[in-house]
């Protein structure tokens, strides 16, 4: 497969087309190429032409297209679209990515397209979606999945199934269900082929089937399905019904957005973002956290001040205050970045206190390693032992600080039910810049005897 | 579902178990218990607990506990295996994860262990396996695949998937190949249940198929699937014959680990570590960057003693360095992660100096919104016009060099064919807290007039 590459030429070229109308050659162009990278295309045109290419093109290809394209662009065609055309294209999506599109249109006329989608079967599938929060596996999942009753033999559920599977793009397990639709088990395709076609259902399917309950957040879904190697999972209500089925494919994209969002917060952004983003947007994304970082220099800038007197005869300890909080911002990132994957891997055993004695050792560890290098190079420098000694010594406290305070507030976070992500990056490093040259100051004073 | 919980209670009741032999009791326990749940029990028990539920559950299970148990554990417990019973063990795991396990073997004994496997096939497969780069399509991809000639009909076909499918876990697609074995096309399930049985496999067959070269690297096969929505994607050699298949499962693996090295690298941690992992290898993954760090803030120490003979008369200046490189860190480490992340999910456009154009005008936005909450707030402090806007002007001119330092640098580091992750974290805060407190010290001398 040669990959599919969006080049300056071929963008050009497809302008041109839509600017001097040239139908016929679009379909042509476009035909060979996969909905996701009409998608990339789309997102480079303005609204006027990609609103024509998606009239221009046939429903089946721009549903997908509309679910892949970047959610403003997406907004503005369907703008453009009347409630008869978006129906058109919600008629060709799966229930869940239909129930997204949805719920994004403006609330007047949500009513209007809903009423203009012919398959009634179809539309009642989307409202029952539209009813589940975003953020659980209710809001993920889809209404396609293909169930057979216990009650039915081999035959009758093949002759259902092909008249199901019509309607679902991939089949990956048959559910089974009793008569009150509560599940009871699943079939494998392969059971299904291999399984003589006069047995009953009840006899050759397999009762124990993972599930989800509706209400589970998607970061629990992702958690199972990648545990357990599911490539789909059935979703139940609280009393156990099938309601729908959630696929791995939407449960990568929950991964990634996790993956990018900790990513984000640690770097200090947060918001979702991305770099194509409007100016505004980012600054919002990125002005708090430089914000509270500013206020911590601050409160560094007014401790230093406190410690003034010294300057005179211990400038040199003035120019270190950049290393030693440079120094505890890093091990505080570092022992909470591990403390925060652990949390998320769900790998983290034994207690609290364990993890404060490790990190300590772990920062003793270190912190010795550094402060003996510092030592000699500021004993070079400038000779004097025992501001070499304050400097090392402080150095060697400020780490062994920095690591517990960075293995201890995400683990108190998460115990209070606070996503601990928010916890590397800005926040553990601006808490310890200032702990840090606090601590500093306070035992150079001590060791030179100021 | 009732999500599996591993208690102190279980550990102990299994530990009592194992100590005191009771098989009978074992085996009911382990029975209903997933094997990726078991793997997280293996991982708690010592190495001859650990080896003693191994010997004792089938190998249907134990083969796939052993792919999931950590990689130190697992170790320790083929130490105790003979060839005989690691040979048993591969036999009933699929080619790609018996020969990741092979690949962990000791040299000496990988030939024995090969001899040992009954099914000659299987061991052939696993062996063509071994001979790929880890890092590769080849060493994620299995042999195992429901592959059909194109010169078949519909009901050999449909023989013929009933005996291949025996040996393949997941069936997704069926792969129609020539008599050269060169790959032509896939045939889904659904189209294979709805077509008539005499049809012939090269009139229904969908001759377009997405595949990835042998050589192509996970995180591009990843990238493939997780745009194209696949659940299995198959892998061609350089002629292009089908020579295996990657499904999603593996490829969710891989999004993680890729997700998980990314987040390390900017928290400064250079190796794949865990929070369980020994003090030892969490001082190598973390003293690298520590030391990065702390030569940077030597650095830093070594400008400001340059400009010792300020301190007389401007000793405020030196209150407000750990400020000035505390936000030329953050600003850089924003940066660079929108850039890094742009990079991976490749949707960045448009050409390195419209990015740097465009940081440059964030950076000044925030800048000087920054900068004027600096200014009331030394101003309101200090009383002194001239150091407040020394220091405030300093502090617009350090983010945004650090902004363009942070967009640059990953940019930069990916033209050169260098992951870029590599550059947030550590890297540019080092380097944008020695340029920030240069430019500071440069611009208030400048503008005080000293």
């Amino acid at each position: 497969m040669t990959p599919f590459k969006l080049t300056d030429e071929l963008l050009e070229q497809i302008r041109e087309l839509i600017e001097t109308r040239q139908d016929a050659d679009l379909h042509a162009l476009m035909e060979e190429v996969h909905y996701a990278d009409v998608a990339e295309i789309i997102n480079e045109l303005n609204n006027e032409q990609a609103t024509y290419l998606i009239k221009l093109l046939d429903s089946e290809k721009t549903s997908d297209v509309l679910t892949e394209v970047d959610e403003d662009i997406r907004e503005g065609i369907l703008k453009n679209l009347s409630s008869k055309e978006i129906a058109g294209e919600l008629e060709e999506l799966d229930t869940d990515d239909a129930a997204d599109i949805i719920a994004e249109l403006p609330k007047e006329i949500v009513q209007e397209v809903i009423s203009e989608i012919s398959d009634r079967e179809h539309a009642k599938d989307i409202v029952d979606l539209l009813r589940y929060d975003e953020n659980s596996a209710g809001g993920l999942m889809a209404k396609e999945l293909v169930s057979v009753n216990e009650n039915w033999n081999v035959l009758t559920c093949v002759k259902e199934m092909r008249q199901q599977a019509e309607n679902v793009t991939r089949v990956h397990s048959i559910y089974v269900v009793d008569d009150d639709g509560l599940l009871k088990g699943r079939l494998s395709l392969k059971d299904l082929l291999t399984a003589s076609t006069r047995s009953p259902i009840r006899e050759v399917y397999i009762p124990k089937v993972d599930s989800v309950n509706v209400n589970e957040k998607p970061e629990e879904v992702a958690k199972i399905m990648s545990k357990y190697d599911l490539e789909a999972i059935p979703v139940v209500d609280e009393i156990g019904r099938l309601v729908g089925r959630i696929t791995i494919d939407d449960i990568v994209d929950v991964i990634r957005e996790e993956a990018d969002k900790d990513y984000q917060l640690a770097a200090g952004i947060s918001q979702d973002v991305e770099a194509d983003d409007s100016i505004w947007e980012l600054t919002r994304a990125r002005l708090p956290w430089l914000f509270l970082g500013l206020v911590g220099g601050l409160g560094a800038a007014a401790i230093m001040g406190g410690f003034e007197t010294m300057i005179a005869k211990h400038a040199i300890l003035f120019f270190f205050t950049p290393l030693i909080a440079a120094m505890a911002g890093n091990v505080g990132v570092q022992s909470s970045a591990i403390i925060v994957q652990g949390l998320a891997n769900d790998d983290l055993k034994g207690s609290i206190a364990n993890r404060l004695v490790k990190e300590m050792m772990l920062a003793t560890l270190n912190g010795v390693i550094l402060a003996a290098v510092l030592f000699l190079f500021t004993w070079a420098w400038q000779g004097s032992f025992p501001t070499s000694t304050a400097i090392s010594v402080s150095l060697i406290a400020v780490i062994i600080v920095a690591g517990i305070v960075g293995t201890f507030i995400p683990l108190f976070l998460h115990k209070r039910g606070i996503d601990p992500a928010i916890a590397t990056g800005p926040f553990i490093t601006t808490s310890n810049d200032i702990f840090g040259i606090l601590i500093y100051f306070w035992i150079a004073r001590l060791v030179l005897g100021i």
